[in-house]
């Protein structure tokens, strides 16, 4: 029996720990299960009762009378409980119980001697820490989550993976209530064995499933999850992601300016447009941009998304479309303001022409009519579907008309906010991006060494030693203390004439040794930078140079490698490169020789073994013709 | 009889046009003011029927057989309509017929010749183009908007005027399925006689209006609006405001920095600020805020605000709280997540130490017990009211529960989003500036002439005139065309170090007059500007200098003129400052001298006549002590 079988079509269940206590939590996944019509068996394992709920009740799972495929452990001893489920053949255990990695070292510890437990016994972990796993059309409810309180589930193509348990049950709500429906919808808790990325391989292989939603606090195993969203990809399923923590931007610690730029929360957006999931801003865009997705494949812009509005109120129109151009988001056409007395004729033949304009999308907001004649307002955006989605905001309070266009599979949002959050990311939704192979021989290079061999120019440097500090740079020079940074003065001296003065300044360093460099001057400077990011593996980011970008925090970060032309569009991005793209005049810069320095950085991400923990520099300087490389740094991993 | 009892509770109304076709806007009115029990009489006027949905039509209001106090005319020709009211006395005309400033130059002009009759008839107008006016407690509908089809109307002590008549509707239904209830609504149309300014007067007023809603798509009238707001701040009610047009930031074109930097919507920013009403980011904030902000006065802090946050589900006040840390709002403690498992008394213990706690406002989130025990959930918040706020978030679909917090007057969000917006707004809000008097002599006063005569130090300059360019600035100089820019680079040559180089220089700039200035250096580079801004009136702009922070729009704006101390608040919002702040070690600035220099170009909006257009210090330098401007703009506006 596979995972996805034992997970979620498992022809039995037992309940590790069910209690007798109705007012229990751990009481609850049995009566769910009842409750929503599982077909297959329940059987309540207590070794202290001789029956839970009605049912009667098993010592262990050892001894029940035929064989489940998943089981879900409620007590506080998992270990025993597991060792049972091996001895009995469960496939997959889920774990409700907590006391592992989310209960610091010590829990941790007890984690890693659970999976290493698991593996030998062949049984699949679900959790610790998790609400379980709902099913809807299987009517599969193994699962302590309150939200199966309600009277009835609504089936439908939308499954999720939630990070948090409680949140399943938020959404499955917010979703119901929206005549959204679902598939799948499964709590990972601490994602010991299976994680969100296996399990959006299982959802992307499900038939039942067409969009896949997640709620996510961190992403733990990367590659895989980065994989599985290229496989839902492959199978025509958007992949959507809200993501908590984009006010941690900037919290780390950084131990570099590339850090200190590039953020985790910046490194995850670009892991997920890399591999083609859509991320949205708002909790409830997560839900209401599922219809807007089903069925349909990214866009693949390379130019702002357009949008034509049509609408019977111009204000509740216009509160989108001001969300909209904040996203960058344009529109295809003036707002066409249908006058309040337009006909169901007049709303139909707008809808057309939208359509045939030159658009990426048709937004129809509805004032009152869709309050009050809900069939009026919905039936001519129904008829009107097309290739080209067609959105919907009304403005007042019409649960009808969203009723009706969610029976219809059309996009329809409740507040303005996430109308343009979920068209904004649809225009951004990209097809994963290939990853490209190859391997780069670096060795041990550093620094300014590691620079040229990957094909930066750098800045002609030399080491002087005392007591002459003879070196071959021409004049006129710069000198540093070996590993002294620019930025932080004082070790640093600039334009240096002459050999005598050399001399004389070198000495003051009051080192053995010392940098000697060619002065260098440019146009602009720039940050470069490469990080192998302990969450989404390595980025390499592009910047402006100087104390104000940093402090603007002006830097584009994607995965790494990049080819040259998506570091053009990086570059493009940059606000404080407007100063060498003819901004007000000013000299052009070369952007192409950037292009091709960010490229090559970049490629560290192929270097054999991945040894280069972080790699910066800063600046590079850009020239009307061609970059140089004044500073570099370099940080290799510690050694395993 | 005053206009607030003309226009909320008239002692009769006529209808001018209401028609006799159910299907059509005009004959709503009358069926609405019936259907909701108005106590007034009111008279269908229509010279071709004689009656209307079963009532008798009068030929003209002239002719009505009792005074009416406010007409509302729904027809085309609006100024026969007037001229018959002049003629009946009517105290107020409402009037829904467009053709005026919302049609063109033509439609201005007819709007001002209806005013200039209306002022000479003794006949207030509200509109034209507005929908109308709502007294929910005094159950007057005098408006032809479709969310009066509702069986009921809330009432409550949240009054709303919009400049979007359509979205009056969708307010009110989205607030009354908030069970939020409201005092007064008015559509304001074109605002040709009765506005924003005077409507918030008669609500601050008001004595059922306790919270005022606006719904704006500009501000018209930012004098009486503001004298209005500060009315409403010492009556103790909250103005708040939700405006379009955030995305229109630097869309109106500029034609000075300043311009660029300050954006209508910063300036709009600074003018809410300053007349203390509380701006809303989001549309569905503007209702939920209402019970957070009814009978508090501001808080005025002078730092982040601090929430306490206590929780039974994790993820779902993360996202609130991520939210929270986006506008720079601070935790008190770490979030409280109580056990799923917590009792009623727990809940209520949680938030009794939360208020205790060193905090400004407590955030209650609530997972699936509100779902399904919303009671249990509802109860311990609605006791642990205090006069600290407690605010809450239901994660879940839990309608039940949103209707206890509300009609136990507790604002609770449908969206975690909406509910940080209102925290952060919240804490932003400030009682109104008191404007400072005093009148400033500048004569006709220009450029480095007039910023000497304000206090700003200026860099020492003369003019030096053909063919020996003779002058008294001790060298080394800078040499400009005069009227030339700093930034358009070519008609500025810097650091001359004698007479011979001056002379040749000078020349070379091909000018019988040329500016010479002393060669300055400082730390970093400001801009100081002032405008009479067409929309808010005078605001004062400081911003880092140079190309980058322009392209960064790093400017802090505010209504002019400001204290030093205001001065320093707006410099510290600056980030570009950092750099003069002490920002990696860098020598600092003269901040106190920039403040000075700030306070002294706002003091233009002192000048008499206020006859400056705009005024700009580009740069302005800052030294370790002190300041200098080196380069300075003074546009008067063209006399009248």
């Amino acid at each position: 029996m596979n995972l996805a079988q034992a997970l979620f079509s498992p022809r039995a269940v037992a309940l590790i720990g069910a209690s007798g206590d109705p007012a229990k939590n751990t009481a609850r996944p049995q009566r769910y299960l009842k409750k929503h019509g599982y077909a297959g068996k329940v059987f309540p394992v207590n070794p202290v009762r001789k029956e839970v709920l009605g049912e009667k009740a098993w010592p262990r799972v050892s001894e029940l009378p035929e064989k489940v495929d998943h089981a879900y452990i409620l007590i506080e001893d998992v270990e025993q409980a597991l060792e049972d489920c091996g001895k009995a053949g469960v496939a997959v255990a889920s774990i409700f119980s907590g006391g592992f990695a989310d209960a610091g070292e010590e829990g941790m510890r007890r984690q890693a001697r659970l999976v290493e437990r698991a593996r030998a016994l062949g049984v699949r972990l679900l959790g610790p820490n998790s609400m379980g796993v709902i099913d809807i059309p299987g009517k599969l409810t193994l699962s302590v989550n309150a939200v199966l309180e309600m009277p009835a589930l609504p089936a439908g193509g939308t499954s999720i993976v939630s990070q948090s348990g409680t949140m399943l049950g938020t959404l499955l709500s917010r979703g119901a209530a929206r005549g959204l429906g679902f598939a799948k919808l499964i709590s990972v808790g601490n994602e010991a064995d299976v994680g969100v990325g296996e399990l959006v391989e299982l959802l992307a292989a499900d038939s039942a499933t067409h969009v896949i939603l997640l709620f996510l606090e961190t992403v733990r195993a990367p590659a895989r999850l980065a994989a599985a969203a290229r496989a839902a990809h492959a199978a025509g399923k958007a992949v959507v992601a809200y993501k908590l923590g984009r006010s941690a931007l900037g919290e780390a610690a950084a131990r570099s300016h590339t850090g200190a730029l590039a953020g985790s929360d910046a490194a995850l957006d670009a892991y997920f447009a890399d591999c083609g999931i859509v991320r949205v801003d708002m909790l409830e865009t997560l839900l209401e941009i599922s219809p807007l997705l089903a069925g349909r494949s990214p866009l693949d812009l390379k130019r702002p998304g357009k949008v034509f509005v049509v609408t019977t109120t111009g204000g509740g129109a216009a509160t989108v479309v001001d969300r909209l151009g904040m996203r960058g988001v344009e529109l295809a056409a003036p707002i066409m303001d249908l006058t309040m007395a337009g006909t169901n004729a007049t709303y139909a033949a707008a809808l057309e022409k939208a359509l045939q304009s030159d658009c990426d999308a048709v937004l129809a907001a509805v004032g009152s009519s869709a309050q009050f004649h809900p069939e009026v307002a919905v039936e001519p955006i129904i008829s009107a579907r097309a290739q080209k989605p067609v959105v919907t905001f009304f403005t007042p309070q019409a649960e009808r008309s969203l009723a009706l266009a969610a029976a219809a599979g059309i996009a329809a949002f409740r507040t303005p906010e996430a109308c343009a959050d979920a068209l904004a990311a649809f225009f951004s939704w990209h097809a994963p991006n290939d990853r490209p192979a190859g391997a780069l021989e670096i060795g041990s290079l550093q620094g300014f060494e590691l620079f040229s061999h990957l094909g930066v120019p750098v800045a002609p440097w030399a080491i002087a030693e005392a007591p002459d500090y003879r070196h071959s740079i021409p004049y006129p020079v710069a000198v540093k203390r070996l590993g002294e940074h620019k930025t932080d003065s004082g070790g640093v001296l600039l334009g240096i004439k002459d050999h005598q003065d050399f001399q004389k300044k070198a000495a003051s360093l009051d080192a053995r040794q010392v940098l000697v460099q060619t002065m260098e001057s440019g146009l602009a400077e720039a940050i470069v930078g490469y990080r192998d990011d302990p969450v989404v593996g390595p980025i390499v980011v592009v910047g402006a140079g100087g104390v104000l970008a940093e402090v603007y925090r002006d830097a584009v970060v994607r995965m790494a490698p990049v080819s040259e032309g998506e570091a053009e569009d990086m570059i493009a991005r940059v606000k404080g490169f407007a100063a060498i793209r003819g901004y007000r005049n000013l000299p052009r810069g070369d952007v192409a020789a950037l292009a091709k320095a960010v490229a090559a950085v970049s490629r560290l991400a192929l270097a054999k073994g991945r040894p280069v923990l972080e790699a910066e520099i800063n600046p590079l300087l850009v020239k009307a013709s061609g970059v140089v490389a004044l500073d570099a740094l370099v940080a290799h991993k510690a050694a395993p």
